[in-house]
């Protein structure tokens, strides 16, 4: 049981979910840096250490197909219906220690501290820890809980990452079924809704000075992969004139997005990565690959701003004799949060004795695709500047402390309001 | 003696230097494209190649402490002057076959003719394979034939590759001695000039429908290395307006170089490269790396516009909140070609019955470092589309023949010369 007892004071439940998360970040692909994508033996590593958390809690655990960590606590009611709570344990390249690892640790200790008192609610609980949220390995965001929602396609098992190696090759090395993970992983009839707590990642709570928030939707986004075919060339030789640079064409695409996201209030657009062949300096560039990140709380003005980029990059290329492959990868249209929920976490917060805040997530979460299947809701914790996929993310114990007596207070309310409905 | 016969047709002896440019090409670190690089196996093993086929036609081959590979056939007198011929073996990543080893292969053809015929020239003829002019390995354009001119700088030997591997240990491996290296190959007292044969890489003998051209003078070029110090963060929670994207104010370099290039009569600009860190979709850039490639037959106006360059993109970077640390790593000032030399190349062409073209070279060759210690030139040859650094390098059978009728005319021509002298 690790050491909780009955009654245990929250912040010393919060240091340890902020302990688990140093132990975590030492799962890791890189030394020196946080590194934990899909299917890497640094995820395994991470997947095992909670799943033994898990177990010492007194939940049942299990794996899905895709690598997705599952826990069970049994409430008082075996007919009653499904609390999911969760978040992910991958990590970007040299990211930070609680960007995912804090929502699945917050969850389990509101376990772990019901358990320890022998407590049973009245509704069943179970913690999610997805495999795969970031997505860097693959450029699949949301894999863990795409496929836990509704199994993943033949397109997506095929894809290879920079090494070649493919989505089911890898998820089988390391004990998934590919097979397996095209089904969803449960039906959800029996749900009653999906709660995220997660870093904010931004500087709202920080700027108003509270420990948390509660989110009322998340932003919607387009991710495009753009391909410029060019023709390489001596960068001494070939005038001007006569050049097809491939990187120039990529680089007016950088500068578009930058400008057009500065325009539209809201709208943020981002080229996260950009691949030059040959990559010599002294060859023009005749290929470049970029990805191109669009995201916006109104999915028409989202939709419109990748339009005109698109249209001026094909436009560019065209003046520079460079073909440009424009590929939506996806649009994940913006999620509002389940008002039901979201009442009970701002009951929960204000009993807890704090203000309550209201914001948007910019940010995608599993529970964008957990709102395919069900209700959803989120808490923010702050974090220090705001900042998130870097190794500097921090959050505050005190805060975390918060958070776990806000989900606790919620969980218990989320099941007196069920006794209410029957 | 590899089949040559005495007075064996020009045309036989082109046809074997282009089946050697293929046989070669098949030396490559990459299955399906042409990669030779610095100090690798496939460029060991397109040296020993060569050093066979040296041997073959009676040279006496060395090795120096880098790799240069010399091959010298000795003239009627032993002490009279030494005429170097040559060109490299390396390659860019995914070149072609023609730009480096035509050079060295011509060469190697008339002394073949010689030698099969009996013959020996009024002056000693060496041909110098130069182990690594494209310098794409370590960033070393130039390398071998700085080598063999006046040794490396021990910061030269400490500069390490994408893996981590030193020039020093990568020389060592491949059975060269880093600690000879600091020092030149040969004296150069007993020189009389340096003469390379290349492709054009550039389109006007195409143009002016002429097999070969005799070059004025090469180019002056600049290389900078400029790094780029902004701040990583969610590119969905990053407001644009907090942003510090190094990769924004990188592509702002891309553009303002082509830009500044389009303005200037005769100025080539070009970013060959750019590494952007972490390289995720959904995480704004914190690092980027980039290289710029600066060229112009005055050196002034290339320094001018580097020194432009260099200002836009400090003041970008300032007004972006991105950190520019910009490293001129090379000034190579702009090289004449010898008077005397151009003019036996020209009587040369001239007696081989074709018009004579005069060009310059916007590309740097080996010839710019031999300049620093004796009179250089260098003919060039048609090649198609003017295309180089690229798999579809090609040049036609005849103008082969004539580059080497040419060569071969000259060799002789400069022993009258020398005898004249006397």
């Amino acid at each position: 049981m690790t050491g909780i007892v009955a009654g245990e004071d929250v912040a010393v439940s919060a240091a340890r979910v902020l302990q688990r998360c140093e132990i975590l970040a030492d799962c890791t692909e890189e030394s020196g840096r946080i590194t934990r994508r899909y299917a890497t033996v640094a995820l395994r590593d991470s997947i095992r250490l909670v799943a033994e958390w898990m177990q010492e809690s007194g939940m049942s655990v299990a794996s899905d197909a895709v690598g997705n960590l599952i826990g069970r606590y049994e409430g008082r009611d075996p007919d009653a219906p499904t609390l999911l709570l969760g978040s992910h344990l991958d990590t970007v390249p040299d990211g930070g220690r609680y960007d995912g690892p804090l929502g699945v640790l917050v969850a389990l200790a509101c376990v772990e501290r019901c358990a320890a008192g022998g407590e049973r609610p009245s509704v069943n609980v179970e913690v999610v820890a997805f495999a795969d949220e970031e997505g860097t390995r693959f450029g699949t965001a949301f894999l863990g809980s795409s496929a836990y929602v509704s199994g993943l396609g033949s397109e997506m098992l095929l894809r290879a990452d920079a090494e070649g190696t493919t989505l089911a090759d890898a998820m089988s090395e390391l004990g998934g079924d590919p097979a397996a993970a095209m089904r969803a992983t449960r039906s959800f009839e029996d749900v009653l809704g999906y709660v995220e707590v997660h870093i904010e990642q931004g500087a709202l709570l920080e700027a108003r000075d509270l420990p948390v928030g509660v989110v009322t939707g998340l932003a919607g986004q387009t991710r495009v992969d753009a391909e410029f075919r060019g023709r390489a060339g001596h960068a001494g030789t070939v005038p001007m004139g006569e050049r097809q640079d491939a990187l120039v064409v990529a680089a007016e695409l950088v500068l578009a997005a930058d400008a057009l996201a500065r325009e539209h209030d809201g709208l943020v657009a981002t080229v996260g990565s950009l691949v030059v062949q040959p990559s010599a300096a002294n060859v023009v560039p005749g290929h470049a690959v970029v990805t191109v990140d669009i995201r916006h709380f109104n999915d028409d003005t989202r939709r419109a701003a990748t339009a005109e980029l698109r249209e001026q990059t094909v436009d560019g290329g065209a003046r520079r004799g460079v073909e440009v492959l424009w590929s939506e990868r996806y649009d994940t249209p913006s999620v509002p949060c389940s008002e039901r929920l979201c009442g009970d976490l701002r009951s929960a917060v204000s009993e807890a004795g704090h203000v309550v805040a209201e914001l948007t997530s910019g940010a995608g979460h599993d529970a964008v695709r957990l709102a395919s299947v069900t209700e959803v809701a989120m808490l923010f914790v702050r974090c220090a500047g705001g900042v998130s996929h870097h190794p500097d993310e921090a959050v505050r114990c005190d805060d975390t402390a918060t958070a776990i007596d806000v989900l606790e207070r919620f969980i218990h309310r989320c099941g007196r309001n069920r006794e209410g409905d029957k």
